[in-house]
């Protein structure tokens, strides 16, 4: 007898980063799993330790966490979750990332500039990631980055049906605050049942990407409710100055949609004052209580990553989750 | 006397690919070298082989190629030569590619589909290039799919002088073709001084990207003289229906700008055909002379090209060269 | 309960790219399997789109190419058909390249050649490929080219068991056409019972490897049936110089026997003309009707490698398959 | 003419993080060059961005960061400033952090821990560090952990010049505070002409590894002048039980000698009890004023990263540097 | 039909190199299985010949090797092991070191000097290995040089036990050879219920790392049992003058106790007549008789090894073996 | 001033293993530099240490190595050599190995072998070497097995000199000892001027494949001087079954060419009593005096391989030295 021999069994486990622990918690409870427990802290000079406490070897691990602020914490944070878990033997890491930390950055805008999302995927890849998963990439692009397999999921279906059941009855238009994101307009536009679309042409300084200045609405807008879309809201400069001038050219109503709600200050005060009657995220990202406010409706992105997670482990496909997108 | 000590010189030598030697001649001329002289043949099934016919060691070696058709072809072949050159160590390889093939393929358009462009990348660096060198990139997040430096090159203040000299007088809109291009329109808009920029609203069959179906104009042409701006036209029906279009809303004429000339039939006929008043391209693709019509202007690419490797060879600065961009 | 737990399934999937789809299409019945559909087109330029039309996470899949005319075009294709699996969660991918390409560009000839051979091995390896299945190398040392295990699968048990079954009662002579191949013939003497061998003392253009000055035969044919041996035939130059010389030196009949039929122009012409009694090849590589010719005959490789296909899928031994090889 | 030819010329470029950038702007003053202005800032979500305001291609870059509180942000940042060195065509980049992060990660302290030691010397090699300099690393191991050279720099020359200057004349003991580094403590002694050496015996708990309970004094400190040696003091804990129980055991005088000041609250309130004489530190991280106190000198490390620096653009000797070390 | 589907079984599989195989065969028998037959020989010139003798596809290979005498030849007989196991398809592969080679050369002690340690761990990643399985690292850094899973086993509980058994009830204290480990003393003083520990205050001549001159004992061993403590005994200088030095500072007993018995000569002269007791390693390497002495007991490391193997190749847990370590 | 700016120098060294120092000498004043000092010894467990006695940094170094027996030894030093200068920043690294060790074992004869000839190239790159110079490889082949350029110096024109001057007047046949090097045969043969080629049919073990069968010549040699060549002579079977096959087939006289003296035992003994009249050797191994005997003439590779290494530090050609080849 030469050798010893035996079924396989694989096995799953969730691990959750401190970014915002609640949104792991929703998708295990969407998988019927537990997170697993680990022993996560800081060093006094602010160096993390990070350990987990149940054995870890021949396992299907799935390392969520959210890139919220302090973003660079979070990120390294995750690179040490999956050292831990590399060298801990697990057979198949899958970082789950609902906000792709430093998307913004893709591309030199001008000579000499990093191109930080394309170091983030080479990071990863680096600690031991196998797989990586994300929601609503700032440009589809950034999948390129990644040396693997992304599962790139959508949170598109999830806000336009929402938009869908509360506003389908009015005469609607997508906005794209911005020409950069026009075929993202489109694509909702499509969605949304073949509505017209308009865009905000405006000048931005190529030093400051997050600081723009609006011009003037392109389309037709004029006594028709209007859904401002975009993949992410930071500081809320650009949308509520959309918003705003959307409702200057005349538009009845002025809902606003992203997937997500990065909201740095003055995000929530910006949002709320600039005249839009809801605005619609996800929680791809944690929205702490000091910066919400009255118009904000908060989906969960969590059933959508458990499905893709599940399909990822049980290798169905995660394709079929976004068919007829 | 343990060691031999000497001072050190560099050299650059330029090596052409097949796919458009004429390009690398115009460029050698404008840096006063020659173009390397190489055996390259086919054998009988199509392998290709390549051989440097002068010694290229430690030379800073700069490999030009237009990836036409049969583009598979040119791109083996670029790497082949890579490969010759590193194995006869050469220094540093920096592969110029005008036209960056499969830019188009840049991220899964749909599930399960390959991101090609990403794959080029690697392709390019396993063969052994250090540095790469293009233009006008179909994103420009594809120059992070390559792990190295990447000059890339912009032609469009090559193409505004053009069109600001020949039409600066008239009341000009830039339109985008397409709502994916539409950032591009607005920078074009801002370097021919601020004027208006409109787009076509149409529905792309995400099965075939280059198959579309154009809707209507988004933006102000009416009885003004309209620059409809691309990268690339291939086939040109997206580019002919949108002449086409901008003229039955009003246009008073209408002008083709566009950075690489892919020209696969039926575009000449498409191009000279719909009503365009002149189309102007760059030569980072060879026109064939079936290809051209009366309406088509090429402006040549090669002097920006010789600039920039110039500057590389020297140390100098590339971004420079775009200052104001 | 802090994770899911499953027994493990492992499924296999069979793709073929465009070079000779019919001999995937023949391995698969072999197997009882069908080849997976997959989209696969060119764009106007020449580009290569490919999409599998079913879900391929966690599969074990295989790719057959058979790298033909246009060589660069399936080369390609083949890389990119492996960069869509990796990206869709195959969890294995073989590629299963039944004639090599470039594989006489196996070593630098002369100085400042590439070895494309083992580029094609680097390109496989980048693209994603884990593991190479590849029948009768031009040198048994490209094995050795590429990163990970590679099947080396020999087709000299079906040519020579062919061989014995209609020739064996004949004095056969082995003859190597070529003095780097003799060693070859010197193992089908063994295995046809320890017949003599001989060989074609020639003088060989290191510029260009194809095209050949024969000599002389050395080694004893007069009077016998010779079985002229190699491993391809591309413009089959070599092999009917061959055969000619064998004949003027007295050879009663000549047979000639290859796995790798490459048959370019004028192949099928000089093979049909030489004078030789049977040319007995394998369809590693398609044979068009035009470049048949009346005493060609073609044994079927698709057997072996669908056995060899099961044995990497089992588990099983491929170095079983050819015990007493 | 082939090619162009021209003699080469080679330049330096310092670069500095925002750790701490008196310091890069000390070793500045010491080579005589200026730091290279850079555009960094950070976005509203915390996001890093990075651009050099010269010309980069072809330099020497030096990377200097201080790796202090918030020490992941740091990290960050220099991953994100190689990045942009490498796209931007620098030659080589020696990333010099005179306080290796995450150096006490350095092993599995227990199972299914983390490495984080070795992750960050990944880190940095996957953004495109070729070289590493660092000063008193927590374990001379981790130099192994870099794939590339390290320049390991040792601050105890200019420690022990500094003490022999001020007590060499008394009593001397070398007492390491923990049985870890009792090696340290002996090289200590040696370079102080042989005086004899002590250690304090004690637990430390393996889940927290700056959280230890000492016990008692091995060796001679009775009435002595003991010097209490480490390589790094966080929260000053260890050294500050250590110094009084040497008081206790009758040590005449304390005074405490250490590399690097992490001074994590609340270190400067213990040392500045704990009774010891003198607190000698270096300025591998920055003392705020806020930490300061009066038993606390600070000796320059910048002379000696300069030198060091020096040593590698020119490349002369590093090991010359400590030649007697 | 597209695809075959079957179950998944995994097997185990042990070889052995010609190192020890004594050591193999006993690990296997505690596993109940066999050790794979291979054909292994040397070449004339010395070149190493290595054959599984059976099918090892998709097998759990674990390589079992101990680094003695002449260890170059047993490194690179286990690489090409390695290597052989990849290229016939294993699907991991575990490298078994009970004795890492050339772990002392673990830093630079000096400038320019390697660091072979690493190397080693960077050659076994080469060949192929995915993990690596080895006891007690002269420093538990090296475990950081293998890039993949290192499963870090202790004989520390094996050799306390042995301790414990026979000397519980005499006054112990432990004492470690050298400056540089005082912790592993510790460590087994705590082991052994809290006991005392002392260590010997040598110089060591950086060129020549295992010559060193002792001084002085430091710490408590007058009329005590001392335990001489170290992880591997070479030439047993070091220990040996440690011996004496122990019972000259009046020790009543002397116990040596190490995991690796190097034993180079004259280990087995020096130990036997130290006046040590009794002398106390495991089989991590072989003692061949010519080189055992009276006082000599050697513990097998077997069960240890035979218990990790099983739990890696079940997916348990390693580190549960030494809880309470 | 940003920054430091000055000329640059280049400067090359050798050095050398202890496998054949006498070669590197000789190397050495061919090239009027002297071999770099290094601290070389073994650990008493046979562990090797190297340390360069000279500061390394930046310099273009060259390391020789001869390895002959102990031939693990020296490969392990050879990486441990390349590991140190890469450590010590020597800005490039080429290895030379006038014999290239493992060369045969190129392929895999038969299923489950190591291409331990590939594992070389592997180790090289791993330890740190950017470039590999050699002497007449076993098959060309092995080339490709390294990632980066190959210097492949070929001793014929040296050995076919040396034989034209002493029997260029006689009537010559080149004899291949072995089916499988009829082209090196060939090859010779057209170098002395167009002479006939024979060689021996035999069948050779697959097992082991330095024990051969000799058959019988094929090809003319009644009456003639025969030069049998070879690549390398081990035990010298091979070599000396022809010899006494061609002097029985009526050969007047038998010269024996070849490259590399390994000359393991019975290899004198064989070679002195087999009839043949002189044997012709290079040095590229050191052959002991207990080796010689009255036959043997061995010419200096030393030459060669400094012209060679001079065409490599001054960015001169190699190709050149063997134009004609």
């Amino acid at each position: 007898m030469n050798s010893l021999s035996t079924t396989t069994r694989k096995s799953m486990m969730l691990f959750s980063g401190r970014g915002y622990p609640e949104l792991a918690e929703e998708v295990a409870k969407e998988l019927q799993v537990e997170v697993t427990p680990q022993s996560i802290w800081d060093f006094a000079n602010g160096e993390i330790f990070v350990r987990p406490e149940r054995s870890v070897r021949g396992t299907d691990a799935f390392v969520i966490q959210s890139c919220t602020v302090p973003i660079n914490t979070w990120v390294m944070e995750t690179l040490i979750m999956i050292d831990a878990l590399k060298r801990a033997s697990a057979k198949r890491i899958t970082v789950v990332l609902p906000f792709y930390p430093y998307a913004r950055q893709d591309k030199k805008h001008r000579g000499r500039e990093p191109i930080s999302a394309r170091l983030i995927a080479d990071l990863l890849k680096t600690a031991g990631a196998h797989r990586l998963m994300t929601v609503d990439l700032h440009t589809d692009q950034v999948q390129g980055f990644f040396d693997g397999p992304v599962d790139h999921l959508f949170a598109q279906g999830l806000l336009t049906e929402y938009i869908s059941d509360r506003y389908g009855a009015e005469e609607l238009t997508v906005v794209s605050p911005d020409s950069g994101r026009v075929r993202t307009a489109e694509r909702w536009a499509n969605r949304l049942g073949g509505v017209p679309i308009a865009f905000i042409h405006k000048t931005r300084d190529p030093l400051k990407p997050n600081q723009v200045v609006a011009n003037r609405v392109v389309g037709e807008v004029d006594g028709r409710t209007c859904i401002v879309v975009d993949d992410m809201i930071d500081t809320g400069g650009t949308i509520a100055k959309a918003v705003i001038q959307v409702l200057e050219a005349g538009a009845k109503k002025v809902i606003v949609a992203a997937t997500h709600g990065v909201l740095s200050d003055p995000a929530a005060e910006r949002l709320s004052t600039c005249g839009a009657a809801e605005v619609v995220l996800t929680n791809t990202l944690p929205i702490p209580p000091a910066h919400t406010f009255d118009q904000l409706t908060v989906l969960s992105i969590a059933p959508l990553i458990a499905k893709a997670i599940h399909e990822v482990f049980e290798d169905g496909s995660v394709t079929s989750l976004f068919e007829g997108h």
